[in-house]
């Protein structure tokens, strides 16, 4: 019954069947423990199979210099929000922020708790373009500069971003520590070198898992200098020193990360996903270029997302058509294609466990349904 | 073969094994929703029953008034070691930390980073007993008392615990805010008055679930006053106001409380989950008192835990007399019997899920081991 369907959740997302089937098979009894993942110990040998696991194709499949450390930590990219500047804003009290959707706005709004927020961009009216370089205000004080790659609510991709820096002298290291938020599997291997990066995070549960872990990747001399307020779960240099089992970790969580990221080096890794990812987006683009209006895509061309799909459909999106459209894409086993509730219309999400045919099929309806609805 | 072993797990600890088979069954394909839960939206109708199910059981199991919020957090008890003076310092900047053991200690010591810290207790060299009354020291402006119920590395049961607080005037309702520390879900039961404290919290995987979700009690009127600093993942009265949806939660982890809980129901709900544990600890504790000194646990009468039993093989505990016995044990499917590695020995959990044929094992083994190895 599950392979008639095809589901383009915008996360929890997609998990690979195969892996679900596996993760079945294991969970009263993995391997030779006689108890369940669930139940092992986080300080046992068996655990410590799955976290150092996990790490190693981490390390593996983004080619992770040795000077950077791979965490596996609790509270999402929300956590994530306020771990940036609890553990980096000590520097100059000062951070610059790219703000290109909604996700890096609350980014900002949550590290204003922590120093003060220089907003580089003009604000925007709509998060459907990337401003041009000139119009950027860049703080030559901050102690860092966040950016996401990936918006998955608007649905844009910020390619444009520029990735050789202006601040290249010795002492300024610190303002080459951009971030990158989920789905940070797949859109990081888009520039040949992420890790001039300070710290690269993501949840797992877009490209790399299920809810409950986050990967956050750190460069080691970023470590260590963390505001006296910052928790000791969010603490990069706690964690770091204790190789994520500080406090019990989601155990679960991340043996399904070591799982998922088992099967994407089966697949052919990073190079086969990314060739995937713009096979997948390009197919739905495709139906929406060539639909005459019927359907539309706000974002800029260049700056639109390969995991997240969004549309309207109706000249100027017409919410019974759209209604409509779901209704019909859920009755054909074609599920979870709602955009975002503070931005209504369609959003497909083609996370790496979705299938060139699932979008084959969701392309297919996308024709069908123009043609039997177009005025 | 599961059925063939007693898994005595500090935590993450065994679960109930037809949950597991329950779990498993439905992993690949959740009820009609045709996805895994772990792939669930958390803004989907079939979550919404997860969860809201999980906080019902939680409700009838303890019988919380309606003025207290049901949370579903991530980060653990350490996670909450910094939430609760995030949430509660702010009113005087004070805290009272009653230390009793590790937990405690490690409690006091987060604490410590948001305001200023009084120990209740005069320091104890080791924790094997809870001081007299007289000797305690509470401070008159502490915002809050900090109270751990069960101490989970050496053994202890804080039961000799007043209840009646000297605090009882109208204005002094925040000094009746106590914490309670896991395994909450027994222990709690133990007052017949929980809920004169304002917060209780702990992590899932010891008696309700599996790693990477925190459940918090918290009482409303003590909402919303946190630190400035406080990350919106800990802060109580966002996640509150967003029914523990402000961020993707831990999904899955959810799911498996809700079981666990539903199972708690099943069998027969708190009042039988005390008497078992009655029964499993006294089961263990006469072997230890009936051996002439060859077990011995150091811990006072009154304030042994009911959860966690600990002990010394041999006289004043001897390692190779523990490592023969742990080898052996194991052998015989009695598994994870080791003392927690700051204090060494045996310790063997009796959490919900085990069954009074593994602790009557475990005394078998024990007499045995006993008559096989006295000098």
């Amino acid at each position: 019954m599950t392979s008639s369907i095809s589901y383009f959740s915008p996360g929890p997302a997609k998990l690979p069947h195969e892996i679900l089937v596996k993760l079945q098979d294991e969970l009263v009894q993995y391997k030779s423990t006689q108890v369940s993942v669930m139940e092992l110990s986080h300080r046992s040998k068996d655990f410590a199979e799955i976290i150092e696991g996990a790490e190693s194709s981490v390390r593996e499949l983004m080619n992770v210099p040795s000077n950077y450390k791979v965490l596996f930590l609790q509270g999402g990219g929300t956590g994530q929000f306020a771990a940036v500047p609890l553990n980096l804003m000590s520097r100059t009290g000062k951070a610059d922020y790219i703000v290109t959707g909604s996700w890096s706005s609350k980014a900002a709004k949550e590290a204003s708790k922590y120093g003060s927020v220089n907003l580089v961009l003009p604000k925007l009216e709509k998060y459907t373009t990337i401003p041009g370089k000139s119009s950027w205000k860049l703080d030559p004080e901050a102690a860092y500069v966040y950016y996401c790659a990936n918006e998955t609510v608007e649905g844009t991709w910020n390619v444009s971003f520029p990735i050789k820096r202006p601040f290249n002298t010795l002492h300024s290291y610190f303002r080459h520590t951009f971030f990158w938020k989920a789905p940070f599997f797949h859109t990081l291997y888009t520039f040949l070198t992420p890790f001039q990066f300070g710290v690269i995070y993501g949840g797992a549960q877009k490209n790399i898992g299920c809810p409950g872990v986050t990967v956050v990747i750190v460069r080691e001399d970023l470590l260590g200098s963390p505001l006296p307020v910052c928790p000791s779960v969010l603490d990069y240099a706690v964690m770091a020193k204790n190789k994520s089992l500080y406090n019990t970790p989601p155990t679960f969580a991340i043996h399904v990360v070591g799982e998922v990221l088992a099967w994407v080096k089966r697949e052919g890794g990073l190079d086969e996903m990314q060739r995937r990812s713009l096979e997948k987006s390009k197919m739905l683009y495709s139906v929406i270029d060539e639909s005459n209006g019927f359907y539309n895509n706000p974002v800029d061309a260049a700056a639109r997302s390969r995991m997240n799909v969004v549309f309207r459909v109706g000249e100027g999106g017409k919410d019974d058509l759209e209604a409509k459209f779901i209704s019909q894409a859920a009755s054909q086993g074609l599920l979870s294609l709602k955009g975002h509730r503070s931005v209504g219309g369609i959003r497909a999400s083609v996370y790496n466990a979705i299938t060139i045919d699932d979008v084959r099929r969701l392309a297919e309806f996308m024709k069908t349904f123009l043609k039997e609805n177009k005025v």
